[in-house]
């Protein structure tokens, strides 16, 4: 059974990489850094870790520590700049849920993280791994972000079947998708009964998703007010296919992502706690435009969930082991 | 001073018209229409009304008894098709802030809004009253829908600088758009922590902006856990000239409609209980499209406040009169 | 392993009951009852039932139907006033999730669910099921409020330790904890952005808490804008014994129910989709008061998964089987 | 008329204080101190103060700057620590909305508030205004805090008909209450679909409310995710008197405070964004005791509203002059 070190475990995709480790049946969690609480408890983590007589969870260590135990799996979930930083281990998969390897062009990451890669030759080391597009290939993967990733499922099978430049993606998330920094904008005074667009048609996810398509599209992100969850909202004129169909023929066998019936929208309420991702198909009916639908949980299919499918993948394990797909939840 | 006679005060746009002609300087409200409360105090719709010793609200009559009052000004605040049905008073100024007055196009009612207009020939008797794009004319005034609003606010100024089939527009609403009907929709429990869009590309709305622009776009609209307030982000391509310039212009001299500065988004939290509106403007820096987007609130400017925005015109007084423009409320 | 059959599946403690019988490894899901939806596939109860590959959960049928099938363990998720009216299935275990069978004297369901109860002889047949404080026994079995059940949680082992007419308890309640109907309340319009006290020292709960404690409580509760989790605070006056010791010693070994340490609080983010219950203590500052505060889900150990505690105690499984305990979730 | 400077504008209670004075027809605002946006433009503080053409807003000047203006009207909107630091201006009216002059004995600041008072000696020349209680006196006024004001309107009337130690009040507020600095407890993520207990029995509004009714009680607050408005649930056992009789009899004449028909319940969204209070009373059914609920709103009543109110007693203006009272808002 690979053992698991966790990198970072103190945010919003660290903690529910925790939860996917722990609950995996063929993972074993070796070793967890976190730099701001090293030295305490687990449960200094999330004093859930507690309950039902105690889950072996091991001490938190450092991020240093964690990185240097050169366990089966290490698991990225640092700030982009960090990530970017690091040396990654000599040995073992490394999964980074990051910014810090998804963009091939170094020069990327001046235009749109705001910081020159401290490893620009390395990027090409890096495959990513998103398994319904472009399954992980070699040790080192670089987990997609949460828009690209919806918008990505929702565009990715129509690439060669619709307009170039008639595509707009437009799309909200919960503010766990936001970090767990202490930001303005994370105040709660500012999230309460409040919507606001932000880094319009300048987000980092933007190359990441011209870089899958292989041609740009227009997207604007909106901060909601809900905990988690993530829609994208894509429109697109086709050049013939029927888009439906492509849709319904590449997800015809996934058990992680679904294509709706005819005149079903997908909601936050159905995807969030899960690693699933759902997709509406839409024909306008004043213009010849279609519009697709994709929700997912930014943390789950989003992030954690999609890094142990990733996980799953490379170890040849069955590709849903230990995801969340199938609650009927509230 | 004219005499308002509203009808159909029960439901969101009812009650939040009754606040803006209570504190309208200019108006003076003499009937209050309900056909659920006829007969009752006017607490019976909000208890409020008593707050300060209780103002001079009418004990409420029904819908018909208001109508027959044939006030300098009657509003109505019904269901479409309820309204579709009325023969309006003979005399008096008219305001619907149903949609049943908006088309002129008869059969768009029986696409869009499913009933076939009981009054077809009537309709080119109406102007669709949007103060800053086409203020109302004669005594008969259709008060636009929320998310036509905001679209129009945002796309109007620019209809002749843009490519027609480049325009999308994804809107999101708070629930109170829904209205105040018992629908499994407006149950808290698909609300709250949720996002849904509803009616993709077939909204009763889109034919109104489409009239109004002379051309159709694609719309979208979603359902917030948010109480009130609208977002309609726009996304075009120029044909040629700049928008934010023409934009700018063309609300110059505006009290209500402002254009932010660059780089500054709109948000819910701005416009909220107000009836004003705003609009920002950003270059996509990926795609040569332009991200147009409006804010304001549904039962504001969305609404009420448009309602009172077009009396204020019709009847000569200040725009702004009675209009909720300049609070600072957190 | 026992076959269980569902009946009244379409609300929410009925949806949330599936969730756990489909992931319970010791019980087998034979039948689905829903008037409202017998006929269809179990998909129109929830289409995430789909995922996956689809799961084993079969065709809806009437509740008549799903009583009849005798099952080993029939649960019955209807409410209060349907669950009084049935003859309970003559073989097997009944858990019933309503209030139909927690009070042993009949003349109660007059006073304070303001229906004559049909088969008063029968009430002295159900057991009180709190796992904690009152262990299932016989084969039928009434299921605890949620409110009830963080009272108790937190009283019950105080009982003999406090003042009993010092006891003041306010709780809170996400609102589905108000059911799936269609009523004002349950507008979004009514409960986003709102807190409101109802049946305030009227609430059903109350003689049920005096029936299991031995005295009457003060009984507050308030509608939440949360979708999920509730809270009751306890104030309370001691007769002398230490009441945080009284709560750890009586929760020592307890999966479930977690005493937190001094000076933590519980919240519901720590026990939302979760079966657990966390308790907080505080002595009062200023008076001679102890504060003791219960948080759990009302749908987890206030309604599904205490009905499932009840279950594996009477099974004889694992206590914890099949239980949402461990998560980790953001 | 009198000239108002307002010190510390941009935290909650400064801006909701700015809207006031802005809308008061018999207040001059002079001056707007903030130490963070001293130099630049009134929009730096809140955007929305352009609209309509732009109000006659002062450029921010620091904190030191607006209490050097000696104007008539001087209103603190600072931090506890600081307000209590403060020599306060020489001349004119001083209203301070910290609690830094509101507790007569200084010991109590080292107790509740964590610090001790630099000026014990001064404490007695301010008075607690409370208007329907404690009228203000004097030209040094402090203004009682949020939670204060609801327990005491609720309990201030009945003071002497109630057994002392039979009170436990339980109050909520929005999150507004918590203030604009960025910490753990204010971030969203710890804020949406969550309730938190806070400072169980140790919160510093308890000796201010002791202070005033002259007996302790016990009280425990409780976060809310929403964005203004407080309910305090408060439960207490009559020596004898009809309690509800005393508080209709108490506010029989105000404008600001209501006591509600029996059976109906106070509710955040009749107070939110208003500068009124509600009150409901309830016998408990099971035991005897009554409870007694008060809502305003945080902001309103609780801190912008009744600065004002003590104001307009102050200068002999009209009670109820520039409050929020009689919306009908949705």
């Amino acid at each position: 059974m690979p053992y698991v070190s966790l990198v970072g475990a103190a945010g919003y995709t660290g903690q529910e990489t925790l939860d996917r480790v722990l609950g995996h049946p063929e993972l074993e969690l070796y070793a967890v850094g976190s730099d701001t609480l090293a030295g305490q408890d687990a449960t200094a983590l999330d004093p859930r870790l507690n309950r039902n007589g105690g889950r072996r969870v091991p001490r938190l260590i450092t991020n240093a520590a964690a990185l240097a135990c050169e366990a089966d799996v290490t698991i990225l979930c640092l700030p982009h700049e960090d990530a970017a930083a690091l040396e990654p281990p000599s040995r073992g998969v490394v999964i980074d849920l990051s910014g810090a390897h998804r963009l091939s062009d170094p020069a990327q990451y001046d235009a749109w993280y705001g910081f020159t890669h401290p490893w620009p030759e390395s990027l090409g080391e890096w495959s990513y791994g998103l398994p319904e597009l472009s399954p992980p290939e070699g040790r080192l993967v670089a987990n997609p972000g949460c828009y690209a990733t919806a918008a990505l499922l929702a565009l990715g099978p129509l690439a060669d079947a619709i307009e170039q430049d008639s595509v707009v993606v437009d799309a909200m998330s919960g503010m766990t998708g936001a970090g767990r920094g202490l930001k303005p904008s994370t105040h709660a005074g500012l999230v309460l009964e409040n919507v606001s667009p932000y880094r319009v048609g300048a987000h980092q996810h933007v190359p990441e998703i011209a870089q899958a398509l292989g041609f740009p599209v227009s997207f604007t992100p909106h901060l909601l007010p809900v905990r988690r969850g993530l829609l994208a909202t894509c429109n697109v004129r086709s050049t013939g296919p029927d888009l439906r169909e492509l849709l319904e023929e590449h997800y015809a066998s996934s058990h992680v992502v679904r294509v709706l019936p005819e005149g079903v929208a997908p909601e936050l309420s159905r995807v969030q706690h899960t690693d699933a991702a759902e997709i509406g198909v839409f024909e306008d009916r004043h213009t010849d435009r279609t519009i697709v639908i994709c929700a997912l949980d930014n943390l789950g299919k989003g992030a954690a969930g999609q890094a142990v499918q990733n996980l799953n993948l490379l170890f040849g394990f069955a590709e849903t082991s230990g995801l969340r797909l199938e609650g009927v939840l509230v």
